[in-house]
């Protein structure tokens, strides 16, 4: 028996699809304003994925690039003018910021309406409680939801388990299983024996960042595994010296799992797809709200 | 054997005489405001308490009732009133409102820096985010994480249950045994063979709001419970006609626990204390701050 593959990069190819219609059908171009701080090799890498999709689907997008050395204020000087620019319907700030910058102080910059990342910490704050709706939610975790809906996993009143509790994966993507009534546990680098509580899994979010942590027997058979994880592991037979693994062993994991995502090709494509849908969103609000 | 009881009456006693002292050698007398809207019994006799406990360490209290009537604007200009008000240091809006105001738009208008009862939603959001601290945190979840220090209970790497995922507890305790690294799972009203997931628990919060729900045979012996939950039972050999019970079945539970907190005399004088507590913090922090 071998694990259903949950292929996010199709899924995320109709999500665009459609997208682009509701973007052909609105009054207005979307536009993106991605901020990125200094030139980290990955940062470079996901803002550059972010603007070849906005082109693919027909969304705007804007790019401000700083240096590694630039205040806070003048990076807030910049996130508000953004706030203002009828242009910009979405504001990304590329995380992680240079150690001197506040992270949340920036975020809470950006407007409320355009925060398509989901991270000021007042749409954080209402995925938290119950009956607030946060205006956006955060991509990956997002998109990992999505992944299940699209893999027709039932989630209310399963258990699910959740390796990491990052502020960008692990701890929204718990609160948003919850939201879907699951029963959630979060575990992390300190939870004790966490082969057994993986075990009682019947949904698993892998974003611990380590390359092929979980291990088959850690999995009740016909689990579905979503691997958020994305890990270079060398590779000598690869021209660029390594091959991109995910949080799970996947060669082994796939024989016990029911549904598995792959790495790559699994959630990356899929976060993507979710900050366009939310900035078309964000668009389409402020079209209605004038 | 039978479990250790957690005397939260004695602790929060504790807690109380210690800043009573701590009030003493402030420049400034704290004061904490409540705002009550309408006159449901149970809010009233919360309000009562709150301000009884201030009496006690020297703090001044101030009341604002307004009818169940009052618009959501008018509330809004009180609480901005007692913002700007510098004999304030704290703001409690009872809760719940009433359903024709938006809780969220009112709780965002409290300062941070006065918002003791830590549901603004910044507070909320950064209780939810690692390396992000909350200036206050919600006084129910609060004491139970002080009823299990001073019980000498374990956190970090144990097996926690949240039993129920409100905005009040269950949601605010979870994310606050999360940062003291726990393993953490939430169970509400969806899950599947909540006993079995219960089982697991070294440490389990009940707040749940069903009387004397969690039985004997759901525990692991030995297990630390936190019973949040404060129910009416009939009882016609009392002169009220009820008692209160908790969310655990205490008298059979006492019977596999390692430790316990009763019904009354648990949670409720520590969350009364951590109001307080969070007071005495608001004004020395105005005192510092000029």
């Amino acid at each position: 028996m071998s694990a259903r593959l949950i292929d996010g990069k199709a899924i995320a190819a109709d999500i665009r699809a459609d997208l682009r219609e509701q973007v052909q059908r609105l009054p207005v171009q979307p536009g993106l304003a991605t901020v990125l701080v200094g030139t980290r090799p990955d940062s470079v890498t996901y803002v550059n994925m972010k603007h070849r999709a906005c082109a693919e689907v027909g969304v705007r997008s804007v790019r401000v690039e700083l240096p590694e050395s630039v205040s806070e204020a003048e990076l807030v000087g910049r996130v508000r003018e953004l706030n203002t620019d009828p242009q910009v319907h979405g504001i990304l700030v590329q995380l992680p910021l240079p150690p001197h910058i506040d992270e949340e102080r920036v975020l809470a910059q950006v407007s409320l309406e355009k925060d398509v990342d989901g991270f000021h910490p007042v749409n954080i704050g209402r995925l938290a409680m119950k009956n607030r709706d946060p205006l956006f939610v955060p991509c990956t975790p997002l998109g990992c939801i999505e992944l299940l809906r699209h893999s027709g996993t039932a989630i209310a009143g399963r258990q699910a388990v959740v390796l990491g509790r990052s502020n960008i994966v692990g701890l929204p993507v718990a609160l948003l299983l919850l939201r879907e009534n699951a029963t959630v546990t979060v575990c992390h680098s300190r939870t004790r024996d966490i082969a057994a509580v993986v075990r009682q899994a019947d949904i698993l979010v892998a974003a611990i960042g380590k390359p092929e942590y979980v291990q088959a027997d850690w999995l009740r058979p016909g689990v579905t595994v979503i691997d958020v994880g994305i890990n270079q592991k060398p590779d000598a037979s690869s021209a660029r010296g390594y091959r991109l693994v995910g949080d799970v062993d996947f060669d082994a994991c796939r024989r016990v799992a029911g549904q598995i995502t792959p790495v790559p090709g699994g959630t990356g494509p899929m976060t993507i797809a979710m900050l366009l849908r939310n900035t078309v969103r964000a668009a389409q609000r402020q079209v209605q709200n004038g």
